[in-house]
């Protein structure tokens, strides 16, 4: 694996993914901070290198780039024990993947932001509203999942765990109180638990 | 690969996504119809299938299950000339498809389902509106990638077209003109002449 710069913020769950998957893979590299709250995403340099003006983003030596923390987490993981090869088993980590950019992250890191960065203010409380139980379904799927196999695409880690841990873990700050998602708690224990873990923000 | 059942609803864009891929790679299957505006999702009997209640969804013979339009699609496509097996070329496609469920479909399939599916009542005008920024913002992104490449992941098709063509060849039903973006225009012009194209609905 070539070396390679991260563009990040330490206060991005998406960024975490990032950063947690190459904790546990002992992988190295340069970390380019972006505040977003700044608007450093929003300058022409960052602009060119990803156009959709989003971190995390990875910068090849060569100056080829990625977007996507998902993206960029199964690319890292290629070839390790974190993604499967077989194609079914591959499908499944996938699956999880997108659940989690379409149905998880859009209400509980959201509402998270809202809460968190911004104190919950009057004008934004309806959208906060709005987003508990879109998040909360979220959280029943893993939960059945969960009570079915120890990680997300079965019985071993994957980068869908590693994809859905991110925002799952601090789903608390966002108002969803995971004390009836017992699986849920469990597989953060787990997680937790795992030798090289990092803390979001570290 | 395996005979299947595929769960959708023709109307659907994310299942189309699924039909247009099993024609250009003359994969059969067997169509089993789900109508969304009439609750078949909900129902517990296909909420089993897919505790997400969403279509497409993909039944092998075995019984199991896959969801996720693209993560669908790249199962299918696997060892398939519509996948790449490079791990940055691959890791590509995926930014690709990522982004489409994160920046591109949740404001033009969404502003296209009110529009076109229920007539822009008065009441979700306001919704309708704030997706007009974010729809343009991910056409913007693709015109530039197609100014500069003919496929959304380089030179030749990927199942990333695939998942970008369903609801970006249709965005003028959600408001959104091409005219300002003639790569998208060329693009779509590329993928109608593919041979086995398929038209959406069909
Ligand atoms: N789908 C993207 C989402 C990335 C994303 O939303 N990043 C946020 C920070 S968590 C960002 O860069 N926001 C700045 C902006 O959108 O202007 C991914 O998974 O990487
Ligand atoms: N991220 C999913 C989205 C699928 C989706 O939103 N499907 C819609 C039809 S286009 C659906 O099943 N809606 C019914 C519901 O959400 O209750 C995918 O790409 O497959």
């Amino acid at each position: 694996m070539a070396t390679f710069k991260l563009y990040g913020d330490r206060l991005s769950g998406n960024c975490y993914k990032v950063q947690l998957l190459c904790a546990l893979l002992h992988v190295n590299y340069a970390w380019v901070p972006v505040n977003i709250l700044a608007g450093d995403t929003r300058v022409a340099s960052f602009l060119e290198k990803n156009p959709n003006g989003k971190i995390p983003l990875l910068e090849l030596d060569d100056g080829r780039t990625l977007s996507e923390s998902n993206a960029i987490i199964n690319y890292l993981a290629h070839g390790s024990a974190l993604l499967p090869t077989e194609p079914f088993a591959l499908a499944k980590v996938q699956q999880w993947q997108f659940f989690e950019q379409y149905s998880h992250e859009p209400y509980i890191a959201v509402a998270r932001f809202i809460a968190k960065y911004f104190g919950l203010p009057a004008e934004r409380r309806a959208e906060y509203d709005a987003k508990q139980k879109g998040g909360h379904k979220a959280l029943a799927v893993m939960e059945q999942q969960l009570q079915r196999s120890r990680y997300m695409a079965g019985d071993t880690l994957t980068t869908a765990d590693v994809s859905l841990f991110a925002y799952t873990h601090v789903a608390d700050e966002g108002g969803f109180s995971l004390e009836h998602y017992p699986a849920i708690g469990a597989w953060i224990d787990r997680i937790k638990a795992l030798p090289d873990f990092i803390a979001m923000g570290a």
